[in-house]
């Protein structure tokens, strides 16, 4: 149980030696040296007739003191190591959720999804022939005969730091060490005795955010989720200024690297402080990223990544050793990278594409949108499968936006307007409260004072505030202040509005925080991108319409369906399967570190999507024109029916915006 | 020719083609690209009867401007490149030694080898696929298409450090490249456009001397040789002492690492300068040395080899990045060491091994001995082989007496001694007339000045001095001064004689050379470890004597065979039989450099060599014991009849000798 499997033993079999027979995989690290306990089963009593067998206790050989010691230790008495009983007689065993090998997680995604705990970094007990005077095997080659025999582990190279403890390990272990083995092939530690701990660093490197997940190796568990400011911002906001920051100085390359690994060093530091365990323990590790972070992070110039045709220097997995880069983890530890897809579509979507496996989407056509300052898009299902990038700029993440900032205490995130009043609220990170529910009084009591007031306008609250000003018919579908809005919520210089969304007296600073006309027109440009770019995809297909939306990115996952919707951020599909799942380019790190086989399903996906390249296509920039509107100037909204303001899209409308604004917005898209 | 082979091949193959298809490799480095011209060869023109056939030059397709620019540039002309000419009738060609890929070097050994030059580095040169839009493979999924393509190379991988180069040098080399390769397997380098130079450094790391070997990859040359003291000295002078040093020190081990691989740097920097190569070019480097030196070298603490049971780290070969030792060579360059045999005999005794083959030696016994603070002795031939490690101590090496030298100049290296007066004569290093020629009168003009004075005397100096005062009757066979000598070239203390090898004016420091008592006695203690390690070897082996001996060892190889063998060192031979054949540790390496299957070669006799453990076998004391005298107590020595003064071995004398003392020095021979 609760395999509910059943079969006929040998007497004098172990539980786990015949629950392997029947293809249940029990964990056991020391080998049934009675030192892990990992192996814990309980055994069931009674009559079973489902199973036509009668279970006792005493059809199993009794625990011996070793056995009662160590049960009792871990908190189990009662139950069984299953490497130390042996079957005499009708046995019914539940092997609970812990014991089991193939351990499982849950990730939270647009469907939920399983992953098994299958990590290309194990632990295994081992017990080493004694050197003696006349056998010259080396102390290398008696722990590759234990390991041959022990574990069926052939054909192993050590690390050279690994054989540089190898001696005193052994000794210090009487002879008993744990190896930490990377793919059944390369032994990366030998520690003393029995030892557990093996952990990983999933990877994402954002042009903006490094996020950093410390998982347990063993068990699956994310014990510590930490992120950082990548501070090669420093040296250029977006891809295209890094790059040039790499070509035109002689050591820019060699600074943003080494700023990148400094960071990450000091996060794998700050994660293992977070889950109470040692950077040595830290085996592997997987890096996601576009492909200019992932060059600056290999120490590879960028350079080829900024003009056609957009060369990688590789497109497939690597794997390195750590300390070649730099990286404080363990010194035997290794790096894996994954995949890239193209030029502009790099390890991140496919960390994207492994996480929600649209591939694996029997008839649904499943759009997913990679939210930040270049969007990734993958349309398709189990039959086939596009991808593209497009180059949005940084709005979204609050660049360009004259209030914007990025999501932090006090940022605005959420917005609604009366579309009588014109009046707004908004809720601020970090405040649970409405703003209409602020006590801003000197003398309100503390509890009913905000926690924070506004900052500024963060990626979600932007996207917010402009859907509702458009609701609200504070600006017209072409984006401009609709010049009949007067009153103490409205500035005009010229025929240039803006809306006051936060008081003076709301804000951290003391002033306004002011939505502009030049917001929107931002906004414009990086949605009409965004949504340019998955219509491309869709004509490529010969597509009309989507059938699921799932909107990834950190910021991805704060964003409203509904109001992405109305933007005209994504195209038209039923609301109730628009879903985010936040940083699925990390979840797809994660899951690369704890399953091996997903690496290889990366390889695949990654070899046979197919790639259109946005920068050079002339339905892109039609595309893009028509998508400036919003929600877009001639593809309907059907799903929008009776939410956006009448007259909202009309054909008219479309013709009336001059054409020459269009033409010069051209020059926006170029690739970055 | 010179080969002679003949055969029919299609018309318009071409020569390299039709060379290949006879089984004659012709060496290419460009693929027929016209760039490298190492595929010249010389078509014969006339009538051979013998081949029956009319060779003419315009059976071959007519040269065209760019192979004859070629052809010229090299100082070539009339000659064909062989990828370049394509038969059209009878063609008899003949491919100089230089064109030949199967390249050989010929070895000075004890019998003169051949060493086909196949090193486990190459350089290919590749043109690639240009990066186009909409082609996604990569730069190296391209490079490794275009290897697969045109070199038939395929599951490469590719060192970090190259693929750091990897898309500046396709630019710059206009989408041409010479690659670098280790084992067909690793790109370690990638250079622009086509490249010539391939160098390895194969290294002998002794206790006290570094000697690296620097050799052009592929033609096997020799460039340059270099040696220097090895910096730990200063921790210790014997193994032993080094050993200790590291488990009484807690920085010990990594003093004594980065003592070493600082002085390895600072060696192939000299070697590179020597030969005009960068040291970057260095793409490979071997190593040998004895256990105690390799652990050090490779940052693992010897402490285990100084007690039994002498357990190794690794007995096998190991293949690491260089810059994970911190050695400073190419960045992707790897390091090769050659297995071990035991605890005591470490690769250095391996290279000597693949140097000497004597697993080739059909009939006759040979007797390998390789001569240093510690002695490592083989004995075999093709049906088997016993190897063992002897603690002959410093003593060889100058050290332990009293004016004892390295070999440098003013040392004193052979000697005469006449039986009748007792007069020596002697030749040091730097001066080719011996001490007797010499003229010291100070108003003597500069050229009959001896170029250097005695300043002491080295290895096998004191070997020939105390051979020849045996010999000249001055000691006798158990090592004491004749009480019967007398006169000014004797001092006496006591019982303990001392003999003046160099008058006061004959020495740099102006002040007599003597060999002493304690001088023969410790010379008598090294040799008699010797003599007992190799006899012990014949005992196993069950042969009463050896058909050839061959000396090894820097130092060996200055060791005058008879004088060897007078003072006992070695057992008795044929003296035109034994051989003195320098560092064939070293050349061992160099050979592994150059051949990368007499790698496996030293990995196979590595585990089939049989180790005798010399330190706690007691036929080891007992034969000791009996060695002490001059030649030996009992063992005849035939070949020396004649020679050997009247008496020199006899039964009564050694029993004569008192057993205490053998029993006292039975603590001499501990491992070390």
């Amino acid at each position: 149980m609760p395999s509910g499997r059943r079969a006929r033993v040998a007497e004098g079999t172990s539980l786990l030696e015949a629950a392997r027979q029947m293809g249940v995989e029990i964990e056991s690290i020391c080998g049934g040296r009675l030192t892990c306990g990992k192996c814990k089963v309980r055994v069931e009593e009674g009559h079973f007739p489902k199973h036509g067998i009668e279970s006792r206790a005493d059809h199993l050989t009794p625990p011996g003191q070793e056995e009662l010691d160590l049960l009792e230790r871990m908190g189990a008495r009662g139950a069984r190591l299953s490497c130390s009983a042996y079957v005499c007689g009708d046995v019914l065993s539940f092997v609970p959720e812990e014991s089991r090998a193939q351990k499982q997680i849950i990730r939270k995604s647009a469907t939920e999804r399983a992953i098994e705990v299958v990590p290309a970094v194990r632990q295994v007990y081992v017990e080493v022939d004694r050197a003696v005077l006349g056998e010259h095997r080396g102390d290398w080659g008696r722990l590759q005969d234990a390991l041959a025999e022990q574990w069926q582990l052939t054909e192993l190279s050590i690390d050279l730091q690994a054989l540089q403890r190898l001696q005193t390990a052994l000794r210090q272990g009487n002879w008993a060490v744990t190896v930490t083995l990377w793919h059944d092939r390369e032994v990366i530690d030998v520690q003393p005795g029995y030892q557990e701990g093996a952990y990983g660093l999933a990877v994402d490197i954002g042009s903006t955010t490094l996020a950093a997940y410390l998982c347990d190796l063993r068990t699956g568990e994310l014990l510590a989720t930490e992120s950082a400011m990548n501070p090669q911002v420093a040296y250029g906001e977006d891809l295209m200024s890094r790059i040039s920051y790499a070509m035109m100085h002689k050591d820019g390359l060699a600074k943003m690297h080494k700023a990148v690994i400094d960071a990450l060093n000091k996060l794998a530091a700050q994660a293992a402080r977070a889950a109470g365990i040692r950077t040595r323990q830290i085996y592997e590790a997987v890096f996601v990223g576009n492909t200019t972070m992932i060059h600056i992070f290999l120490g590879i110039n960028p350079v080829e990544l900024g003009g056609a045709p957009f060369a990688l220097a590789n497109r497939d997995s690597m794997d390195f050793k750590a300390r070649d880069l730099g990286l404080r983890l363990h010194p035997g530890a290794n790096v894996h990278v994954l995949p890239a897809e193209a030029g502009h579509v790099g390890a991140d979507n496919v960390g994207v594409l492994i996480a929600e496996e649209p591939y694996r989407q029997e008839e649904e056509i499943v759009l997913i949108v990679d939210v930040g300052t270049n969007a990734e898009i993958v349309l398709g299902n189990s039959r086939w499968l596009y991808s593209a990038s497009s180059p949005t700029g940084p709005a979204f993440e609050g660049a360009q936006i004259r209030y914007g900032m990025r999501a932090a205490p006090g940022a605005i995130e959420r917005v609604r307007i009366d579309p009588a009043t014109k009046e707004p609220r908004f809720r601020v990170i970090g405040e649970e409260r409405w703003s209409d529910e602020w006590d801003l009084r000197p003398d309100a009591p503390t509890e009913s004072q905000p926690k924070h007031l506004a900052a500024g306008i963060c990626g979600s609250g932007i996207i917010e505030a402009i859907a509702e000003m458009y609701l609200s018919g504070i600006i017209l579908p072409d984006g401009r202040f609709n010049p009949a809005c007067r009153g103490e919520r409205f500035r005009w210089e010229g025929r240039k509005g803006a809306y006051v969304l936060a008081r003076a007296e709301e804000s951290a600073m003391g002033e306004e925080i002011l939505v502009t006309h030049e917001d929107v027109r931002n906004i414009q440009l990086a949605k009409a991108a965004l949504y340019a770019g998955a219509k491309l995809l869709m004509m490529r297909a010969g597509v009309e319409k989507v059938d699921r939306v799932t909107l990834a990115g950190a910021f991805g996952s704060y964003i409203d369906p509904l109001h992405a919707m109305v933007l005209g951020l994504i195209p038209d599909c039923e609301l109730s399967k628009v879903h985010a799942v936040g940083n699925a380019a990390g979840d797809g790190a994660r899951i690369a570190l704890l399953n091996r086989r997903k690496r290889l399903e990366a390889m695949e996906v990654a070899h046979t999507i197919r790639y259109i390249e946005t920068a050079v296509d002339p339905d892109f920039q039609e595309q893009f024109v028509g998508a400036i509107h919003l929600p877009h100037a001639t593809d309907p909204y059907p799903h929008l029916e009776g939410i956006l303001p009448e007259g909202g899209t009309t054909e008219a409308q479309a013709r009336a915006r001059p054409r020459r604004r269009s033409r010069r917005r051209q020059k926006q898209p170029t690739p970055a």
